[in-house]
């Protein structure tokens, strides 16, 4: 195990906005070691107070749609025009690779990553999907504590993850690719409905009057779907990274969005309703961790649930029968 | 207590379509008390084997869209036109009338409740979403094993109990009013890109044009959804059941849907992986029931909760200290 300090030197170093203290105290948050667990639950009591004044703002898009790019020059642009002090985490559980992640090519977000106002942090390796989402969300109250006010939360729109994701920010934003609706394979049903807004990326060269038509159609797709409890109706854009355009349409539309949402009450409201979600989410990934790992359970699961699912055991009646063992 | 029969006689009346001990049995299945719990794991077990050869079709829309018409004049359709024996079951976990559902008012489906090929069964009364969910697909089992080869289970398309019905049904239809838009507000977002097809109701009189444009729309719009995992396109079309039109379409489209589906596997693969849900369901509500249950917990829930809602302490430190408690 690496070196650890007290608590009050991850406290103290977060707070007074150190990267490198900010950086060992989000490896402890992702250690799976009981110790690393505690030392981490003592860590973010003590900052949270100073947490929850960021915009939180999830990225998701199939890959191929111009992710890192975008995130780059769009990161840029909020550091420069907006005057904030950027975090960019990435939830990928899928990712393989050691230590790696879908931000873990750093050369992919080359003039990001150098700059002193922006933070940028791979997804944990070697994570459940709960995992990683609970080691998320523990990040971002240690980035918030750290000074960052604007907080961007990547992922990969193919799996679970954007809900996770979605329940963990302010403003969720999809990026699309203009075509002929076979890239959207790609996405989750599903996503499309959660968006805030989408931008149709690359929309540059030969690409830019097919994003045009794209935006339009979303934008009319998008009048079909049911009022959102915010009260915002979500908007499509285009952009290009390349050209750098486009990001301040959408950096105006989230300015837009917290503006109408912390006036009517929504944002306070989904916050607090965001905190409880993850604590009855913590509480049933703990019960189901405790029940799943218990030897009976074990020995007899697989047997139970080839049976159900041939149709040899209602599901209700199995479950009676592998809670009853523990 | 209402009098109990033997396990024997409900299953033996069951196999052989007897409509009262059918109905007694489901009320076993419904009820609460251990006792009968107890029974209607037995009868559910006995009558397994001769389950699952009925096409399930879930129906959904807001109240106004004309559900109950469509369902009388579908359900007749049915009956008469594909030689089904039609079980119309409900799930609506918001009702508030005793005994009653969204078909309890038996008047709205005068003509197909006295069908001898049609069996109408209002939502349980006076239990949670999960109880409510437990026993319609406990209730479909029952209604397979008594002959019936078409069950409809229907849903008000305002809150969640659409997850639950699209997850014990093989073909989801949405139904949806001609409009401004407007209409659409309440049904919940998510609803529309579970569909395998919409049906625009109340298609005649000076509504027809209205209607058409509007099948137009929505299947533009399904046309920039992500495909789904079972490879088919979702339709839309248009129904009077004022004028009994549309209905061969919808059932024709039905019928396509199973052709492709079984074909491919997926309809089979689907039925595996419903059942293997509704076990982890069961399971993950019992533990729940259980934990919440719990004296130390109901003790303590209401202030961590509130401290958690405010930022004042954090989603996992709360879970944690819950979870010791049990």
């Amino acid at each position: 195990m690496a070196k650890r300090f007290s608590t009050d030197t991850y406290v103290n170093g977060i707070l007074s906005g150190d990267r490198v203290l900010l950086s060992r105290a989000i490896t402890i948050v992702e250690s799976k070691l009981p110790q690393d667990q505690d030392l981490a639950q003592e860590i973010i009591a003590n900052v949270l107070p100073h947490s929850g004044n960021a915009v939180r703002i999830g990225i998701t898009g199939v890959p191929g749609v111009g992710k890192s790019t975008f995130i780059e020059a769009f990161g840029n642009y909020i550091i420069k025009q907006a005057g904030k002090k950027l975090a960019v985490l990435a939830i990928d559980p899928t990712s393989q690779r050691t230590g790696g992640s879908i931000l873990g090519d750093k050369t992919r977000m080359e003039s990001l990553s150098v700059n002193p106002n922006a933070f940028i942090r791979p997804s944990p390796a070697g994570k459940s999907l709960g995992g990683v989402t609970k080691a998320t969300r523990e990040t971002i109250i240690l980035c918030e504590a750290a000074g960052f006010d604007a907080i961007i939360v990547e992922t990969v729109g193919v799996g679970q993850s954007e809900t996770a994701v979605h329940a963990m920010v302010d403003f969720f934003l999809l990026l699309m690719l203009a075509g002929a609706g076979d890239e959207l394979q790609g996405i989750k049903r599903g996503i499309m409905e959660m968006a805030d807004a989408i931008a149709i990326t690359k929309a540059d060269g030969t690409n830019a009057d097919k994003a045009k038509l794209a935006r339009a159609e979303y934008q009319n797709a998008l009048h079909l779907y049911p009022m959102s409890a915010s009260g915002w109706l979500p908007k499509v854009s285009t952009c290009s990274a390349l050209q750098q355009t486009g990001l301040d349409t959408i950096w105006q539309t989230i300015v837009e969005y917290l503006k109408l949402t912390q006036k009517n009450g929504y944002f306070e409201k989904k916050r607090r309703e965001q905190n409880l979600l993850w604590m009855y989410e913590a509480i049933r990934e703990g019960l189901e961790e405790n029940f799943y790992a218990h030897q009976q359970v074990k020995a007899q699961l697989a047997t139970i649930a080839e049976q159900v699912k041939h149709g040899q055991k209602s599901a209700f009646a199995a479950a009676h029968e592998l809670l009853k063992l523990v």
